[in-house]
């Protein structure tokens, strides 16, 4: 199982790291999500999912991933 | 129906404003409530609810009723 990380930008609580995690727990193959809202940090393991999809999930959630 | 307004420390996105708004809706009488996490505004409208209850509700979603 590989793990990526990326960077999101506008989460300001608990509440929004919840909001990423569960967008992104829904592409298949994600078997873990974790979010920080302090750092931006997002932390997805898994296998078969794409940058792309993360980037949409993190959308669909409200928030924007950098780049 | 009276409306009275609080102050909230603590709010720092849509989402806090939104569990303070369901936890102060769980207070019977309470018909409306609005919360603005920029501000820290929360309006209360009503019947028959107390400051202590409005309190309890704030604490209870996670965050302080200023004084």
């Amino acid at each position: 199982m590989a793990q990526k990380n990326y960077s999101v930008e506008g989460m300001t609580c608990g509440h929004c790291e919840m909001s990423v995690q569960e967008e992104i727990m829904e592409i298949p193959g994600v078997n873990e999500v974790t979010a920080d809202h302090n750092t931006g940090a997002v932390a997805v393991s898994g296998e078969g999912f794409t940058d792309d999809q993360v980037s949409a999930a993190v959308a669909e959630a409200g928030y924007t991933l950098k780049a």
